[in-house]
Parts: C-alpha cells; structure tokens; sequence
C-alpha cells in the first residue's frame, strides 16, 4: 500500500506522456499516455502513484496529516516546460509599438532608443535586485499560466563580466520563484557596441574569459548563439559552440530567423541539443536535425510579431521525425508568458494538432533542456503539473488563454485557485 | 468632504478615458485621460472620486467600515468592454483541429460532424442548466482578464423559439456573474438546416414571430445579421435590421468578413450602432461608415484563426475617422476570453497603438453596444475598472497576456488575488 502525502481525485483526464520524449520508435509525437477518471497520489515531492481511480482505494492510503483535494472533473496535464526564453532582463520597450504602427524601421527605432541594445543597456544598467524582483515577477507569472521548467538565457549585459554576472543571478531566481531553471549562456546574443564590426574579437574574449569560468563555476548547462546575418557567422558560432562542448556544456543554435544561414546544419553537424527558430529552414534542414537527433524549439509568438505570416514550421518539422519543443521566447520584444497561448499558436500557425503541441510542451521541451523525465507524469518523477477547469487535455492548443485552476511543483501548489479540500 | 466606502491608494497611473467614446470633434483615440499617481475613491458602487494622491487626503475620508486597498503601485484601467462575443453556446469543437490540422475543408468538416451546425444541434440540445453553467463559467473567466461588460448574442438555436430561449437565459447569466451583459438578438446568424435554400422564409420568421416578442419583453438591445454570401444577403439582412429598428432595437451587422458583400453600407444606410469584422471592407466603405457614426467593431482573434495573415483594418479605420471598438467574439469556432490578448493582437496586426486599443476595448467598445458613460472612469459612473500589476497602461498591447491583479465591479472585487488591505 502507497502513502501519499497528497491525493488528487475526480481527474476526468490525465495526460502522463510516460513514452518519453518522441520521435523515438514506434512513438508519435501526438500519444499523450492518457488515463481516464484518474487519480494521482504524490510522496516526497515525487509522483508515487497514478492510475484509475476505481483502483486508487486498493492501492494507495493518504497518509495522516495528509491532503487530498479534487480537481473538481478538470484535467491534469504535467507543468508546462518553457523551453526557450530571454527573460533575464530589467526594463521594457513597449515605448517602440507607437514608433512601429507608425512604420519606422529597425534601424530608426534604434535611433530612437529602442531595440535589443536599449535592453543591453537597461540590464547593464539594473541593480542586481531591479533584475531579481522584475524577472522573478515574469517567471511567478508564467506559473500562473501553467509553467514550472522555465530555460532561462543571458544575453542582455553583453560584456564578459555583466554575463557572468547575469548568469550567477539565476540561480538565486529559481530559489526565489521555486520552479525549475535551466541556464543558458547566450554571450553571443548579439555583436555589442564595443565590439561593432570586430564580432571575432568578442567571440574570442566568450571564449578565452567567459566560458572556463563558466564551465568551473557550472554557470550555464547550454551555450547559445545567434547565428544569422549581422550578428554571428555559421564559423564564428561553431567556434564558441566548440569550446563550450569541449568544457562539457551542450549547444544550441538560434538558426534560420529571418534568413537561411547555415545555423540548423551547424547545429546537426555538431550534436547540438537544440536548434531555435527555424522559420526559414528548408526540407534538407529538417532532414539533417532529423539524422542528428537535435530538438527543433519553435517559437510562435515571435514568428508572430515578427514575420507577416506567422507561420512556423511545426508541421513540417513532425513530419520530418524531428522531435519539436516549444517556448514562449519571452523577451522585451514579445513579451509573453504563457504557454498555453504558445500551443494555440502552434495549432493555428504550425498546423501541428493539439497533441502534439501537449508533447512539444511538455516532455520534448524537457528533452530540449536536457532534463530527461520533466514534463512527464509518471511514478518516481517530479510532482510537476497543472488542473485544468475543463474535461479533457484537447481544450489546450483550441482555448487561446486556458487557465489553470491550480499548479504544483514537487508537490507544493505554486498557484492554486480554489481546489476543494 | 467625500465620503468614500472602497479607497484604492499607490496607483502609479489611471487612464480614466474620461474624454467619452472617439472619434469626435478635436479628440483622438489614443487620448487616455491619463492621471498619475493617483487614487481613486468608490461610493455606492460610482467612482466618488479620481485625482492625484497628493489631494486626496483634502478632499476624500474613508467611511468608517470603508475599505482602502493598494493597487501597490500599478496601472488602473476601466473594466473592458468586450463588444462582440457568440459566448452563449453548449460544447465545444476542439474535436476539428486535428482535422484541419491535415487540411479539411470547411465542408469535410461539416460532414465529418463539425462547423456551426455542430454547435446549434449541441446547443438546442442543452437544458438551460447547462447552457447557463457553460456559459457563465466563460463569462466569469472574462473577468478574470479585465472584463466587466460583456456583449452576448443568441444565435446557436436558429428557429424562434430556440433563439428566445437563449435571449431570456441572459438576464439569469447576467445574475449569475455579477457582469453587465447586454443581449443581441442574432437569429440571423446562419440558414437553419430546416430553411436550407429558403433564407427569406426564416428571415419572414423571424420578423413575424421573433422580433414582435423580442421588442415587448425586452429581450434584445440590438439585432444583428450575418450578412454574406452563403449566409444572409443584403436586401435580407436589409428587412430584418429595418424591422428590428421600427420596434426599437438597435441594429449590428456582421459585415465584410471573408468578402466584399454591401454590409458595412448597409450599417452606414441604416444608422446602424456598428458594423462587425469588417476584413474585406474597403476605402469607401471607411468613409461611409465615418460619415454615418457607424462605429467599427474589430476582432483580432477571428482574423488570426480564419486569415492567413490575420490583418485586421485597425489603422485604416482610425485614420478613416471611423470609431473603433474591439470585441473577443469569442465562440466555438474561435475561443477566446483574454481582451488582453484581443488589444495585443490589434496593436500586431491592426497597427493600432496601444493608446487607440485600449480606447476601442473600454469607452468605444462601451459606445458600440448603447451604453455611453461604461468604459470610463469619471465621478458618477459605475466603478468597474482593474488593477494591472504593472506601472503603465501602455504595457496593455504590449504584453501578449496581461493577468489582472484585481477586478472590480460595481466596487465589489469580482476577482482578486492580492491586494493588500
């Protein structure tokens, strides 16, 4: 007989997506693992328990002093793993939407102090507890919308030490917010000013200052760069990735944004974990991250506000075999934090079903982060996930703002409405 | 001395709107009414009171019993208007997205059990238990992203006495929610399948037997019409709109959605409150509307999930001169409860600013649905309005997913988290 600590009954659908990460053999993206009129019991922070509910009484106890509480009929899925974000950053820029309605240019936006380097700047500028209490606010609030595995990338300070130092605040986020972080060094977010027209030179300070230190502190699990035109070379980002993977950090790729650069065959030539965007990739891209084995994260909102379409390759990609994550890609430039939004996007412009945009979400966005395990429901693992006020785990990617009623991570509620005791 | 029975201190900015519905003479719509570091001062459910903090304490005193709560530095905005919406229906189609997801046309759909008729035989089956638990759970989901009036129109039956059953369950929504709700009577809202090929015949109906009802027991503000090719045509939509405006109602038409049909002239013709959709509409139909005082009620996220580029004619309307309004138009076809999300996508793919949006999501929502002096924060009218965690009401259209902190109408919390007491 099992103890739980905490039992959560009358689930009308839970989705476990206990065959892992997908594609691998024999698996679709689109198998959720479903159990019907469940419950789920959780020990130590850790599933110990889930099944049918008719077989619950036999099999598991709520320990004395224990919870249980229903999720009134609703749906449990596990917490939403936000694979891909720049939220590490103080400030905002909402001042360029009036700027863009009105047709200006990137380039007179930047004139007018706005773009990626207004943000550069803001960061730089930031107190250590501006950049907590602002980031922390964000990543509280992606909870709110379901999330509990947030990847969190620096990239805004643009200076060996500022990155350093934007990477050393991570982990003091994830105690304050107490959902799961992952840190990425992206050093190689963008050319910075000091450095304009001598991107080499920089890459070769990421690589001689930043990244031992980084390796020997574990600063960063991944090394990130933007590889596209005017900001890193398909040879520039292989340098900097190389080094990164020979100090046993994993790589990944920001690759074929606005053009086609040779990012995503970089990232299938190197083994990386992730290759990130891919809106301009091609049939052949797709082929060689398949072969690879390489995480394509796509990233809706931002093909949203950026592309006229707002298409992304999501279909294409799954027919292809490659394992898809997404992200919210929350930065100053499309600020977004919830995920639920980011599967209604991925139905709607990446023609992928809900389903698969449930596996993107959860267990392939974990894998994408290199956390084996998260994002499933399954015993042994982390208590991670969310109810849902509706019946099934097929509203999520129809709703475009389903909200969950409660999440918990490792079994503690870090949001909760008003679940029956 | 005012006396005030809910005092809300440390709001860093309130846009009070106070201007009333634009365009107008010498006013623009992004003209906020902006007040900065402000308080604001209830009593009996009316905004007693707005002003800089620095006088408040000069001219408003707490009851004794009152309440005063901080917004803790954020933005105050009145409570959306949502000014479109087919909320009231049973079930829900996310069973076609994997469809259309591998391509189905609109008439697989049908076949395959899906499209409108889907939702008209789901909800002429419904008890009106259901119907009202559906749909105030909808509705009460709407406050929980900022909104306090909500738009509803009937619609889902299609023959006569199906549509006055659903028009005399929205005073019970209203109840049951604690929202102001204003009932549009939309039987024209498609050719029931018993009228296949015979659309005067039903029109003839609804004229005879719904209309006459619908004006003496008030069941209806407005009527309004699909008016499309496959659906209604203008001389159709023509002589229902003229009969429901000799009994009184107010008349809406669903104009210009997928083609060019005669709608938006035929709103402008009739004096029409508002022309809805709008996407195939043209210069001259701008400039008839502008003329005739037609306000334009745009919906984001229906040309996002139908339009391959998901433009809506934001901009073109407002340098037009035609009043703008914003609507979820939230249905089983495109299910949305977020205005949050509708001002974002406005600003994205309307080039509206985020000034103009939030004027079209409050005050002018407000105009196109008869109810002058709602979405506007102005001593004397009715406390509806939200607390943003935020410092700025720029950041609405900014932020993809903006949760309130707090929601008041009427200067009850209809949802709060956390304000402090």
């Amino acid at each position: 007989m099992i103890r739980a600590d905490l039992l959560v009954t009358d689930v009308a659908e839970v989705a476990t997506l206990a065959a892992g990460a997908v594609p691998r053999r024999g698996t679709a993206m689109g198998e959720l693992g479903l159990v019907r009129d469940a419950a789920i019991a959780v020990a130590g922070g850790r599933i110990a328990w889930i099944g049918p509910a008719r077989r619950r009484s036999r099999e598991v106890r709520l320990r004395s002093g224990g919870r249980a509480v229903s999720a009134g009929g609703g749906a449990v899925v596990p917490g939403f793993v936000d694979a891909h974000t720049h939220v590490l950053f103080a400030g905002d820029r909402a001042f360029e939407l009036p700027l863009k309605v009105a047709g200006a240019s990137y380039a007179e936006i930047a004139r007018r102090g706005g773009g990626l380097y207004a943000t550069v700047r803001a960061t730089r500028a930031a107190s250590d507890r501006t950049l907590l209490a602002e980031t922390a606010a964000r990543i509280r609030r992606m909870a709110r919308h379901g999330t509990t595995t947030v990847e969190v990338k620096s990239g805004y300070a643009l200076d060996v030490p500022g990155e350093l130092r934007l990477l050393r605040l991570i982990p003091r986020l994830a105690g304050e917010v107490g959902l799961a972080v992952v840190p990425t060094f992206l050093g190689a977010h963008a050319v910075p000013p000091e450095h304009a027209g001598r991107p080499d030179a920089y890459i070769d300070r990421l690589v001689r200052l930043a990244l031992p230190t980084i390796a020997r502190e574990r600063l960063a699990r991944f090394c990130d760069v933007f590889c596209e035109p005017g900001f890193f070379s398909p040879a520039q980002s292989e340098r900097l990735l190389r080094a990164a993977l020979e100090l046993g950090l994993g790589a990944k790729v920001h690759a074929e944004e606005f053009v086609r650069s040779g990012g995503a065959r970089l990232a299938a030539r190197l083994g990386a974990t992730s290759a990130d965007h891919l809106l301009a990739s091609t049939a052949g891209d797709r082929r060689a991250l398949a072969v690879a084995g390489v995480t394509a994260v796509l990233l809706p909102l931002t093909a949203y506000t950026s592309s006229p379409a707002g298409r992304i390759p999501g279909r294409e990609m799954v027919d292809a075999g490659v394992a898809v994550a997404l992200g919210t890609d929350c930065s100053p430039n499309s600020w977004v934090e919830s995920m639920p939004l980011v599967l209604a996007h991925a139905v709607h412009r990446g023609r992928m079903t809900p389903s698969e945009a449930l596996t993107a979400a959860t267990v392939n966005a974990a894998h994408a982060i290199g956390l084996p395990g998260v994002g499933t429901l399954q015993a042994g693992g982390s208590a991670d996930f969310s109810v849902f006020p509706f019946a099934s785990v097929e509203q999520l990617g129809y709703r475009f703002d389903a909200l969950p009623e409660a999440v918990y991570r490792q079994g503690n509620p870090v949001f909760s409405r008003r679940l029956r005791e």
